[in-house]
């Protein structure tokens, strides 16, 4: 129990009041503002308080409200969310950005699922250096083209310049394979199976966006080794549904297991899959994460060789695989809503937010006492339960400040429902109320926590469904572009056909390419063709513009 | 359980054999290399082996053996037992590491004690970026010379200049700190208490050293702020009071707490402590973690200014703390022998190996089976248990291997332990074997872990103890100091003494410089005077050479 403010008090009364800031989901972003903007108690809440003495206790709070809609204008409300929330603070160099302790958690709660997950499949942790010598860096060529004008180099210590320059790893095939070839020798030392969680540093200047494009993110690497092509291959889709696992299970965001096409995948592999989620807001697919299998490239430039066990040569094949902190940033993008940032039950740090809400003239003292062991019996039963008794802010004022934070449940005691033995839950997905006994208390939260979590994945994934749109023809294609569709398309799978659709529909909104071909592909019948070559259709491929 | 290799097999006899290589802590490191370098078996053994068709299947092993004594060269021993343990590679780019999963796993047990520890403290992690502009990073002027000569500079991405030099954080005070002043408004605000995990950067260039002096490490790093005094200094003492017991209950290695002196202290900072640990094989004092209280010296640079409870300006007091990757050379140092690394069993990956030792026609099937049943059992009993059925290398190969690797305790199971319902434990620190019943397995294997984990820490805290030598003169002072001791002398307290005192020992092996004052001081009797200056002493400090 992480009690916020210790001691009891009077509170200003406003639960269940006509003030339209606490009518649950109709609430306006334009009145939020208001609300925040001008000196508490409001008008509207001074018509109902009496206790006029405690006005100038009360906190003048200007930062906190949403003043942009998600409907209105996507990108500065997203900034809005992600910054009063308290996920992250701008930092002075231009696409880094602090990840303050709300975010972190969040971080930290899939990396708790995550480890364990593939330390079962025999992956262990390891940590290489920040640090790749230009010559290494080049070894792989399409590797390094695809990295080159990202790579943020290191020229000087002190105030002497470096005998060569030394670059930060972009990703660290390069870093790690020239040991892979070192340690593996015999097909005892396969499969060789590391990962490491790190910084990494893509010194990007097109559209830096919090959590989803960064110069500097957080994110792990896998990188192994195996014998066979087809053990490189189990694993790639091994960790593909550990990825879709991180976002469906933990952050409620839908998404497509697909294969990336021959222009979209990881530059220096065999082959790219990935995770691929959607924003309806703004149209634009996002890769959640990518697994990839590298073939034999790396393997034949940086020479990692095995005997197997026959005492025949044989060339290793990898796979290198990575999610990153845009994990959270794609969940605050699907999930929040012109409050400000919903955060699923299962990686919020607080889940349930208990607020006292004390009359006139109640007994503060045994709401307080109330609420204090609803915290510790929620606590007690796993459940991460948080109390706001500060005094200098009215319950109405913490209802809309932890809505921000996105709490997924908020619990109110007043005096009725001391007296009925109730207390009253309120969903921050919904906005539903439902007054349950003390008595059921633990149960009726798990309840709801695992229906809000259900309930988040399911309504986004209505989202995104509906945006889903099958196009056979260009027109269609370009009609539903437009309209910010998710795109299913059938493809004739060819490199000059997807540069060709890219250029045609190069604009102010960025061109539309591939998305993936979903592993789960439809039948492709006879005669279907490419809606843009008129070719004979290979497979059936999402298609949008993307982050 | 991770099984190193599966199938059944015979293996060749060697098991209290009359081998030197078999006779426990006698064990020479030069045999060790001869056994090594030859092809196996070595004449020795090949007599007693009558299966000369098993010969070609065991594998040449010539790198895994220690060419070099503690006691005769300790910095070649060092890097050996480092790399040969598979803590470290060594890496293209100098003073830069690998941490290999042998070291991370280590590195992660640490992490799993102290993040819950600062967790319960109510500190909160979060992540600052890696990069810090000109201007922020020179704010504080005593600070930046502490490290400017080490930062590196980031001046291009790609093939463009950047428009300004960018630092890469060599510690984050300054990257932090702007923001603090930020977030922090009124007293309600404080304390702050923020830490993250993350790589820092120090281009040094004396003496790279894997751990020990890296010009990337990786760190925790806390920075905390408050608003009394009070506060502050307490919280540097419960911090200190964590990294003392990373370093006794973890990794067995001794320390002291104390205070630095005002010439090593921390670079802006008002007082910094420390835990010291001590090398007895170089008589050389290793700082291992400090936990500084920066007063408000930073806080005036970077403006953190609040409003108390009456209404009136305050300015906070900060503290900042860390302990590093540096731990775990300390450990290697500390109880690493001539047969390599020493690990206490509550940080070792691998707590118990179990290796089936089966004489020429014994029932391999059933020693197999019972050595499987008791790595289950451990590993049931939360004992990190583990199998080496390999079949090309011999158990003699397999004692000395995971002797390098440090394991705490190792099982063997012959035909004549089956016949006894027992198995024989040796421990790795002292060498000594005894047989227990099958059935007390689990009781015993527990108990003698934490045997072990004790008689390590008593082991080396009695080599440290003898190393202490109390002076009073200078010439008591530097006779200890040839002598490798680790020196405690009355001392007047002035920086100009210890300036001076560095000054006449610079030589060849580095000067002698204050460790620290230990917080708990002896009385300074009546008439007591500074070893070095010759006025009255203030203060019982330790002395010696340091890394």
């Amino acid at each position: 129990m992480r009690a916020v403010g210790t001691s009891s008090g009077t509170f200003l009364r406003c639960r269940r009041s006509k003030n339209p800031l606490h009518q649950g989901k109709n609430t306006q972003a334009s009145l939020l503002f208001l609300f925040f903007s001008l000196p508490f108690p409001s008008p509207d809440m001074a018509t109902k308080s009496s206790n006029t003495a405690k006005k100038k206790e009360v906190k003048k709070e200007t930062k906190l409200g949403m003043t942009v809609k998600k409907d209105d204008n996507f990108g500065e409300w997203y900034s809005e969310v992600v910054v009063h929330s308290e996920m992250i603070e701008y930092y002075d160099i231009s696409g880094c950005y602090i990840l303050r302790p709300q975010a972190m958690s969040i971080w930290e709660t899939l990396q708790k699922f995550f480890d364990p997950e593939i330390k079962k499949m025999g992956i262990e942790n390891a940590y290489f250096p920040l640090f790749v010598t230009e010559n290494v860096l080049q070894k792989e060529k399409d590797h390094i083209e695809g990295f080159a004008p990202e790579v943020a180099w290191v020229t000087k210590s002190g105030k002497s310049d470096l005998e060569v320059p030394i670059a930060i790893r972009p990703t660290s095939e390069t870093v790690m394979y020239p040991y892979f070839a070192k340690w593996i020798r015999g097909h005892r030392d396969l499969p060789l199976k590391l990962n490491q969680w790190c910084n990494v540093v893509r010194w990007e200047f097109s559209n830096p966006t919090p959590f989803i494009r960064s110069r500097e993110f957080l994110w792990q690497e896998g990188h192994t080794a195996f014998a066979t092509k087809e053990e490189a291959d189990q694993e790639v889709l091994e960790i593909l549904e550990l990825y879709r696992r991180v976002y469906e299970e933990y952050l409620a965001v839908p998404v497509i297991k697909g294969r990336k096409s021959e222009l979209e995948k990881f530059a220096g592999g065999l082959y790219t899959t990935s995770v691929e989620a959607f924003i309806p807001h703004t149209g634009r697919g996002i890769q959640g994460a990518t697994s990839h299998c590298l073939g034999q490239n790396f393997a034949k430039m940086f020479q990692i060789n095995f005997e197997d066990d026959k005492g025949e040569k044989g060339m290793v094949w990898q796979n290198s695989w990575a999610y990153s902190s845009r994990t959270i940033g794609v969940m605050v993008m699907v999930h929040g809503d012109d409050k400000g940032l919903v955060l699923p039950p299962k990686v919020a740090r607080v889940q349930v937010v208990v607020i006292p809400v004390p009359y006139k003239d109640a007994d503060t003292t045994a709401i307080k006492a109330a609420c204090e062991s609803a915290v510790k019996e929620l606590n007690t039963a796993g459940v991460r339960a948080d109390l706001d008794t500060r005094e200098n802010y009215s319950p109405g004022w913490k209802y809309s400040h932890w809505e921000m934070k996105g709490v997924p449940l908020r619990i109110e005691i007043g005096p009725r429902d001391l007296e009925k033995s109730q207390v009253r839950l309120v969903r921050r997905d919904t906005g539903a109320k439902v007054d349950v006994p003390m008595t059921e208390l633990v149960e009726k939260v798990q309840e709801i926590l695992m229906s809000i979590q259900e309930n988040l994945f399911n309504t986004a994934k209505e989202k995104r469904d509906a945006c889903i749109e099958k196009v056979h023809t260009w027109d269609e294609f370009m009609t539903a572009l437009n309209n910010k569709k998710l795109i299913f398309a059938p493809w004739c799978d060819e490199k000059e056909v997807e540069e060709d659709v890219k250029a045609r529909t190069k604009g102010d909104h960025g061109a539309a390419k591939t998305l993936c071909s979903p592993l789960d592909q439809p039948e492709i019948t006879e005669g279907t063709v490419c809606f843009a070559s008129g070719k004979p259709a290979k497979k059936w491929t999402y298609w949008g513009r993307s982050y």
